[in-house]
């Protein structure tokens, strides 16, 4: 699978997956407007998709077909963008801007943004406790706890409380390390396990499936770093050089930009020896890992 | 069973639960004490702890004793103690003090109590998603999907936001009910009906206990508002006449006091006639109608 090829398989699962946000997603169901306006504002924005596809990916690598995992994937989807409203809003890092366009909180207020998020955060909840045809629903149980351990205080939340807390200290690299794997790190490793248990992984494979979740979460975080730093704000959609300025600790403030640089290709060759058992059916997660250190936003 | 009999009922429930938030909460699991602490601020401040009982209390109607349900009667306690910490923030109502003692973001500041809030809502689920023996883990999974259509967009959350917008204008009596069915109604109904389905409830008695929930929520919020008009802020643990002051629509500012408690009194007696066949064992659940009418706090 050649680059090209990682874009047609990236496209099409985008294309799978903002179907199901449209098609699965109660959005009759609430008795104000404004609260769907303002979901739907932050959730259906063009993002990359990256935590449902790695659900599905995974599920795929392991021979399944990506239909019937879709709601665990906009699960995902859910939870990863009611944490960017929460993050936005003006009491946490008061962000004008996501993805070009005005955050939720600027779009609309600060009450409906948190409602929004809370709401998205529930949501993923009811999503991923639908019934899946060929799953033992003591695994979907499974699955709902390990997401909430990486969404939430133990995980993603926890990772977010650590970051505020640290906003006015220099970090040592250990400490960054430990806000990321929390904060952003939890929920792809959670993406890419929920796909693997899904598609019946054994011990070995769903470990594998979590070190390389582990590892391309670690790339991606790091490149965000650099792109911060060397990065087009008109391809980002927001501002850069925004960790510089906040004297924020980065991976190209503590390491410089060839060693972070240096370090997310390492994570990749780490990420593409996980999958080393796998067959050619993992070849999007392959491709995925090394398009990492490719990224322009 | 007397009104004593009745408190000895509720404190020895209040006192599984509380047993219960401490043991069966993943508290060590969190990388900042920060967090945590913001947690236990706001559920470990002294509640009533309604919805947990009433959890346990429809369980044991149905003939269970309740310890193997306690995992869901302490999600129903996060997802209440969530709501109340955003609910407190200043976009939204921007109350200082809550049972007396400083609000979440008084006590912290505004990013913890978001989180906090975000955490306990997250852990809800991974509570509600603990096998339960004996309990089909179809069962567990319906009743997920059940807690978050009642705590979400489509229940708490939607109630909110509907809140938040009526909050300039005057209310119809009718607008005020949707608003409260959805805010508080919601969250109340689902606690009793997970406990009908994990106690193995008919359809009929599913009905009945979720009938039965839907009328004491109605009460609930009826004399709160009657108790914010009349109520020893002293006792409340917050300001009393706020309503009034911020020109809030009420049942009574819509239907004067004596007709909001004759109104009260009403939906106490549907409650109790909705347990017409349930024996003995549901008398917690009669004298907890009729104790809502007796409330002062």
């Amino acid at each position: 699978m050649e680059m090209v090829t990682l874009q047609a398989y990236l496209s099409s699962r985008k294309a799978l997956v903002e179907e199901a946000l449209e098609r699965l997603l109660p959005w009759a169901q609430t008795p104000t407007t404004q609260l769907r306006a303002a979901m739907r504002h932050s959730l259906l924005d063009g993002g990359k998709r990256l935590r449902p596809i790695l659900v599905l990916a995974c599920a795929e690598a392991l021979g399944h077909s990506p239909e019937r995992f879709l709601p665990v994937a906009c699960a995902m989807e859910c939870i990863h963008t009611y944490s960017l409203i929460h993050d936005d809003l003006p009491a946490m890092d008061d962000d004008d801007l996501r993805r070009g366009r005005p955050t939720c909180h600027k779009q609309f207020d600060e009450a409906t943004a948190i409602l929004a998020g809370d709401a998205l955060l529930t949501l993923a909840f009811e999503l991923a406790a639908q019934p899946i045809a060929g799953v033992d629903p003591q695994e979907s149980l499974a699955l709902i706890r390990l997401l909430a351990q990486g969404a939430g205080m133990a995980g993603m939340v926890g990772g977010q409380m650590l970051d505020m807390l640290s906003e006015k200290r220099q970090l040592s690299l250990a400490e960054l390390q430990t806000v990321h794997a929390h904060k952003t790190g939890a929920l792809i490793r959670v993406a890419c396990v929920a796909g693997g248990r899904l598609g019946g992984a054994t011990p070995d494979q769903r470990q594998r499936l979590a070190d390389y979740g582990e590892a391309i979460g670690l790339a991606f975080q790091i490149t965000d770093d650099i792109l911060d730093e060397t990065g087009d704000s008109q391809l980002l959609g927001k501002a850069t050089g925004q960790d510089r300025q906040s004297a924020k600790a980065t991976y190209p403030s503590l390491l410089g930009l060839q060693a972070s640089q240096q370090e997310a290709e390492r994570q990749v060759h780490r990420a593409i020896a996980c999958l080393e058992p796998f067959s050619s059916q993992a070849d999007p997660l392959r491709h995925l890992a090394r398009f990492i250190l490719t990224r322009t936003h």
